[in-house]
């Protein structure tokens, strides 16, 4: 349960961009309530399903998808030679393949389909950008060092793998103890150092390996840091994320836009953060490709212009009350979610809704994916709300792309720090007449009256609210003076009408500026595609009974070859129709590979099921060939100069085989072209 | 000139790869001729072609590329709201859709086309891959500091800038020190961090902005470094560039290619270099996107069986005598350079002959593009050939593909670093007798003979080349003994016919083993990026006469943006032309813009013409519309439910201008229709 909190803080990254270090706690609602709705959460989150793992255990099911890509070098450890490195992963060709397909498939659906602005910032940053935006003092996980190695270790993880071990292995247990352990499990996340060192004492946890005593639990930054230029002057670090590099180009942006919101700029590109101790294999990892979308919106007028293209969508939800309430995700209308409020504005509801057709049409299973809410105390206190796309795999369900209404944050925290304004401005058609508060101290009165404390409490007077100013002026009018608490000076002060005159005006405004609220959905693109490799995974039976052949069932989007052309045996007519075939599958933009390798047919078919080749032509004849489909094995036949434009309208999405069967005889198999596995 | 130099330095880096340091200097030819022809070529580079700057001055052309690019934010200074960090730049969105235009067809035109094995590896690589590579010792620059202030300059910059000053400002320079400042420019390249500093000090060189004294120069590693994992013991660098994660995974990728040769791996992705003082804009920068090609092939069999593919092209090529004799490039065919033995193989000629056609496709000007060879002493001494494209742009001629015959070199280091065997095998396909070989000294002898030093001439006798070891056969079956010397013992022994015994045998073999030599070509994506940039710019004079027009003609292949459509003036009913052609646009996958702004058509076409929109579309009718091509300012009408295709045809490159021009009659242009510039 405690993986699920952990696991949304890869992208929403709380520490800095929603702090929940100590001060925030304060601000907190009651506790009692939220753990346990946590709690209730992961229980309820049920086995992969039949699809994919069958009766498999999870462990089972993981091991065989996992062993699966990485033999067929979907994705490998980096450096393997030199022993890797924990959390760095290379992509193999087929692995590659997948990601080139992912992320067009995100440029074609978001980047042009929704006219956004695409930039391309580094990777390296200088410190004053993440030190503006909170990376530099909170983007940290607390650590504890092996006190006589040097070793390190999350503390979180310890005091967590602890408090389970002792649930799952101790039968001994008291009641009192159980309900401890469960205690702190639920509210881990939230522990201050302090109160985790205590815990760790407490308990008398030591390292693992070596079982040596532990230090006190101290604050770790996960940005990689490095100097920028040759005087080792200038810190820098390896962005955490690709945001910032978008929020510094707004006013250029905007520019660019014609000055007009709403608009939204998008960016692909690494990320990098230096986990303490990476664990879920491609899940957590220490660099990442996100896509990431900041769209710019006046906080007045959050609607949607395209709304009504997804709001009949109906999918999985899982709002705040629900999880507090123990209740599952429940299946809800886009549309109703947002007008009941549920979902906070049009805009945020038209992206969980275009993040929701992304997934299903790349071959997320869509009863494997839900958007969650974020509880109270998971979000920022300025975010107005934050939605995750949650994938259900073999780890558990992973958030794999948040989407959050941060309000005015970020640009405000640039603004502040860089003194440049990040504000977009209204013109309006015709002069508004608004009504102003104007407070004008007397500098005279005050000097008299107050001194050298003079400033202070002109000061105050001027940074009172609305409600406040419009008290004392009530007040003033009526006792002709009033009592004023000066913060500043610690201590109150009798202010008298002659020292301050507070009015309500009336002007006329010709425009408004304001900083624009943005809109983040924020994609891991390696989690999606690990989710896809699960949910697209399955096995069949082989020839024999023992043999199991694994197939990846990605749609032709995704599939990293479309197609695949053996001849059926080794014969110099068959290798010239496999050429012809080729050269016109390569004019047709398809990518493919000939396999003329003396295999059989079965075996051919085996290796490229393995990677989820979506359909095979096999060569037997010098005028019409074989076409199979990988998942229902159905053969038809085809001629040969029309087999190109055939596969091409399948792996477009044109048609999809069903169509096509219709249209062209069936092949009947024979004994030959079963699948065999390889030996 | 010595730019010149430098410049290759980003894409072949010789420090580490070529190393170009001290020891390495004794192995070179000797410098008189070297030194000139690099003169000479710089001499002779032409100003750029009336295409491009016109009667222009290249500072003028350059600034007004630059300031176009910037205006429409093509490039910006990335952190520009915190005064930015040199050699850092973000791709705005139109610069960020060229980019992905380029490796788009770069992926199209390499991996696809070709069949190469994709991957994609981390940017964070641990210290050991990059010392077995040669980065961590030899990857430097030679700086100096300014004593007081810590400002840190490369040393040979302030001595070139010194030298060239000289020459061109001081008209009293004697004979002997304008031959002794034109000698230092020409062998710059080559000194020593001694033989620099002693040149500072001999002309009395002092920091350039304050006029302090400058410490001695020395070397400053180029790499960004950092630390990965929490304990601060594991360093690591930003990979300097791509070729080491295809190298580590050599073993894999055989393996899926089916243990057969040749074969193509290939990534696209960041690399990082700190450079002291990043000047020259685009093309001098501490974070660039590299595609990077390692072709694997038997070094006994360089010959590409496509080669015939790309044989007949002709195109302007340098090879190393010309430069050396100062003559210029000159257009050869690339048949004949191969043949005749100037390239040194059919694939490295092939792939010149591949990347040719890259570039010109992508537009750059194949009169301004050259292949020029390294010189011997540009060379790393591993490397069996190496060729630049360059590209001439107003800095001169930059090196924006490097494609070398890296021989076995970084597969044997690798292999050596990591213990690792990186090899391949030839199975034969019967076992050949092949003779060998064998020297066996009897260690009985050689003990009774030199007691303590039997064991330093027992492995200098096994450590003879064939050559030596078949002299010493023959002398001591003709003399009975021979001296022999032991380089270990720095002496000569006296061997005797007892002492060993050296036989040919005749051995019968299955396969045979061996590490594959390794084509590399690398391209600096940023740098194509910004020549295409220049070589794609042009102005046309407005309406006014002092009025000029800025224009890019890209290829619709590059082009960011394939189509604006304008409503001539503000109806509905126009707008909802301009939405329906719109929506068909979008379904047949083309990129575009609608402006609705009510400006004039004139300054709408400016606007477009200016971020290198090939095709216009102005919205003037409810039935048909008229097509306005980019560079030519022909119109045409075209049916409204038609437009879509025709454009489709022109930027997908089916049909040209000249194509459709044909088809369609052509719309008269009336004044209003006058390209205006921006107020």
């Amino acid at each position: 349960m405690l993986l699920l909190r952990r696991v949304f803080f890869l992208l929403s990254s709380p520490s800095p961009r929603a702090p929940l270090a100590e001060p925030l706690l304060l601000r907190r609602p009651p506790k009692t309530l939220a753990p346990t709705a946590r709690q209730l959460v992961a229980m309820a989150a049920p086995a992969p399903s039949a699809g994919g793992a069958g009766t498999m255990s999870r462990d089972a099911f993981r091991a065989a998808v996992t062993n699966t890509l990485e033999r067929r070098l979907f994705f490998v450890p980096s450096f393997k030679i030199y022993g890797g490195v924990a959390g760095l992963y290379d992509y193999g060709p087929p692995g590659c393949a997948v990601k080139a397909n992912v992320l067009a498939f995100w440029r074609q659906h978001f980047v042009l389909e929704e006219g956004m602005l695409e930039v391309d910032c580094p990777c390296v940053t200088p410190e004053v950008v993440l030190k503006a935006s909170g990376h530099v003092d909170k983007f940290t996980d607390l650590m504890v060092k092996d006190e006589k190695t040097g070793n390190c270790y999350r503390a979180d993880h310890l005091l967590k793998d602890f408090c389970k071990d002792k649930l799952e292995k101790d039968h001994t247990l008291s009641q009192k103890m159980l309900e401890e352990y469960n205690r702190v499990l639920a509210i881990l996340d939230d522990l201050s150092a302090e109160q985790l060192g205590a815990k760790i004492k407490e308990y008398g946890i030591v390292a693992p390996d070596t079982k040596n005593p532990l230090s006190d639990p101290y604050p770790f930054n996960l940005m990689f840091q490095t100097s920028i230029g040759p005087s080792g002057l200038s810190p820098g670090y390896m962005r955490p994320e690709t945001a910032q590099g978008i929020f510094v180009n707004f006013k250029d942006l905007y520019y660019y836009n014609g000055n007009k919101l709403p608009f939204a700029a998008a960016q692909i590109g690494q990320a990098f953060r230096n986990e303490i101790s990476p664990r879920q294999g491609l899940l957590r990892v220490r660099e990442f490709t996100l896509a990431e979308i900041e769209h710019f919106v006046d906080p007045e007028d959050k609607s949607h212009p395209k709304f009504g293209d997804v709001s009949d969508l109906e999918f999985l939800m899982f709002p705040r009350e629900d999880q507090m309430a123990g209740r599952s995700a429940t299946r809800l209308k886009l549309r109703n979610a947002v007008s009941e409020g549920t979902v906070n504005n049009e805009t945020l509801g038209y992206f969980i809704g275009r993040v929701y057709l992304f997934l299903t049409q790349l071959g997320i299973d869509k009863d494997r994916l839900r958007f969650r809410q974020h509880l109270p105390n998971e979000m920022a206190h300025y975010a107005a709300d934050c939605w995750d796309a949650e994938i259900e795999c073999s780890y558990g369900w992973i958030e794999c792309v948040g989407i959050a209404d941060r309000s005015a944050f970020d640009l405000r925290a640039h603004s502040d720090k860089s003194g440049e304004k990040l504000e977009a401005h209204e013109k309006f058609s015709e002069p508004r007449e608004v009504e102003k508060l104007v407070i004008t101290p007397s500098k005279k009165e005050l000097g008299l009256a107050f001194k050298g404390n003079q400033k202070m409490v002109l000061e105050s007077l001027e940074a009172m609210t609305e409600t406040e100013a419009l008290d004392m002026k009530a007040v003033l009018e009526s006792k002709g003076e009033v009592e004023f608490k000066v913060c500043t000076l610690g201590k109150d002060v009798t202010i008298k009408k002659n020292m301050v005159s507070i009015n309500i005006e009336k002007k006329k405004e010709h425009q408004r500026k304001f900083t624009p609220s943005v809109i983040e959905p924020s994609f891991g693109i390696g989690r999606i595609i690990y989710c896809l490799f699960e949910h697209c995974f399955y096995q069949r039976p082989g020839k024999t009974e023992d043999e199991q052949l694994n197939i990846f069932r990605f749609p032709p989007l995704v599939a990293p070859i479309k197609c695949t052309v053996f001849p059926l045996v080794k014969l110099e007519k068959f290798e010239v129709v496999a050429k012809k075939i080729s050269k016109a599958l390569t004019a047709a933009g398809i990518s493919h590979i000939i396999d003329m390798t003396g295999n059989t047919i079965g075996k051919r078919y085996a290796r490229t099921d393995e990677i989820g080749v979506p359909l095979a032509i096999t060569v037997d004849n010098t005028t019409s060939v074989t076409v199979r489909d990988r998942d229902s094995k159905d053969q038809i036949r085809v001629e040969v100069d029309e087999v190109a434009s055939v596969v091409k309208e399948v792996t477009d999405g044109q048609s999809t085989w069903a169509d096509i069967m219709w249209r062209y005889p069936a092949h009947t198999t024979s004994a030959a072209d079963e699948e065999e596995a390889e030996p």
